[in-house]
């Protein structure tokens, strides 16, 4: 069987800990791992099976020999290091949002639409968090009927904004328990017992990035430049997964909610949680370290006769970055996609 | 000038509590002021202006020479107690569900139908609080053009469960730091750190009863059966104040955004905090303690031509409870509409 060499960039990240978790513990076919930094970070150790594996620092010469190079260190960086990644025969699969929006990168769900994987460049790119989760729900309900729009909100968790904004909830909530009120240092305003607009830049629409990455990344994955999408983004005081209260309406009649269920219960990657005698339904505590997409709370919506709603949770480091990430490298080499050698 | 009698029913809860403070600082014209209880309550006293008042047991006598009685304790005490009040001569302010739908019982938001307090029978019901948060937003709105559907998620706070529930919130969030996980004692659910669906009962629409107050006091509030309605509401971990991402449709053509937050800082009650260079819009933080509306995020759906997007906070003691009930008893007293003695 063959093994493939693996680079990964932004080792030290929040993301970058849960896809070597994912190369640990999974049947991934490994050969060489390379951990690649800054300079910062550069010359730290990380322990993966057994082993300490020294930090490099990231150059253009840091990919010779590699098949797989997962980029997580922000999109500065993949810019200036993509190219040398493939130059040097390797695929990329980057986690940034530097390419996602270019014609000639695929943005890929595995799960949803795969086949964009073929004739690649040497890039894919991974989708923005929140998008990956709400496509998730939308492509089995896309099997039974045409969406016409969607209006989403989200409730999006701390690891969105990296590892440091995870402590900086913790440690700005112990703060305010023990009576102390600490200045904001990631995040522009307080975490602990708040939540606040996404905080990326807001253009002349009145969108902030996210919500646009929301809106085009959803229509380019599901290859419907028509489809109408309206997001509202909202960072909530949760550690690690995101929830999004989603309203679809449909281009023609509404599939049944049993049909709805049915459809989300038989798609990979999605469970049902749907229990109203019991009022239970999704929820970020128990989507935390999963990886699969949760959603409940589906019904008609009574003010729209095409329309339904519903309530998804899910991982925002797993299936909304690291997994999804994994999941693309797997299905490279499942579909013969890496161009390097074997 | 004349001084009303005043009877508090809930006198112990999270609303009492604010109700009275608000008529220890402001300018209520006060007579005497009864503190009313379950027998477990009954007996303690509460500070008052420099006086200790004994709180008293809730009896179907309670209620003599009381002018005003604001009941905050559960609809089933309403219900039970309502009558004696108003056999007493008092009118009474109720914070209950118990007589909101009610064809006979006026459901006021003082700054938006005050006029349907007019020829009341003695009973006056005090909106649900995600409710009165909507309603001073889109009564503005109407000002400017008719509103055909409104799609609302929440982002609730504990409070509305009451004072155990924000006890709970801290306590639990405490003990999650301290590395223990305790079981939920007043919500269903884990709160600390996590969001749940609102753990009211769902009927056989698939919505809640909270989502579904939402959707039928609206109507009653703005006079508009035909108004289309659809709410997702949500806990969040959050002590006090709540939170709505709101996207509205017009029936025709949508006002220019500098129109709509014209209209929203002309309406009494109403701030508009939109300010999209320095990424500063509502939070629950800051409106917390604060009477007013908070609302920003005004922006123009693309996904749909004549609709909008917006988002608000707003304190759910405050202005979505105790002050809104305050202010009905205002407003009956400016318009002379209370019917005992003077």
């Amino acid at each position: 069987m063959s093994a493939y060499n693996v680079a990964l960039v932004g080792a030290t990240g929040a993301v970058g800990a849960e896809f070597l978790q994912l190369l640990e513990t999974r049947d991934f076919p490994l050969g060489q791992l390379r951990l690649l930094a800054s300079s910062r970070s550069a010359g730290t150790t990380i322990r993966f099976k057994d082993q300490d594996i020294v930090v490099e620092e990231l150059t253009e010469s840091s990919f010779k020999d590699i098949d797989i190079a997962f980029f997580s260190a922000g999109g500065s960086r993949s810019k200036q290091y993509a190219a040398a990644a493939i130059a040097a025969g390797a695929v990329v699969v980057d986690n940034s949002s530097a390419f996602r929006m270019d014609p000639s990168v695929p943005l890929v769900v595995p799960e949803v639409n795969p086949d964009a994987l073929t004739g690649h460049n040497g890039i894919i790119a991974n989708p923005n968090c929140s998008t990956i989760l709400l496509v998730m729900v939308l492509a089995p309900l896309l099997k039974l009927a045409p969406i016409r729009r969607v209006v989403v909100s989200t409730y999006q968790a701390a690891s969105g904004a990296g590892a440091a904004a995870m402590r900086e909830l913790e440690t700005q909530t112990a703060a305010i328990l023990a009576g102390n009120a600490p200045e904001p240092e990631i995040f522009p305003h307080p975490i602990a017992f708040n939540l606040f607009s996404h905080n990326t830049a807001i253009d002349e629409t009145g969108y902030n990035e996210e919500e646009l990455k929301m809106v085009k990344e959803t229509r380019k994955i599901l290859s419907d430049d028509s489809l109408a999408v309206t997001a509202t983004c909202i960072r909530v005081p949760i550690p690690r997964a995101h929830s999004e209260s989603v309203n679809i309406e449909f281009v023609g009649e509404r599939p049944s909610v049993a049909a709805i269920q049915s459809a989300l219960a038989a798609f990979p990657g999605v469970v049902v949680v749907d229990d109203r005698e019991a009022n239970v339904f999704p929820m970020p505590l128990y989507a935390s370290g999963r990886d699969e997409v949760f959603v409940g709370r589906i019904r008609e919506d009574i003010s729209c006769p095409n329309a339904i709603d519903l309530f998804l949770s899910g991982d925002q480091i797993l299936k909304g970055a690291a997994l999804n990430g994994y999941q693309i490298a797997e299905c490279l080499i499942e579909r013969g996609l890496l161009g390097g050698k074997k």
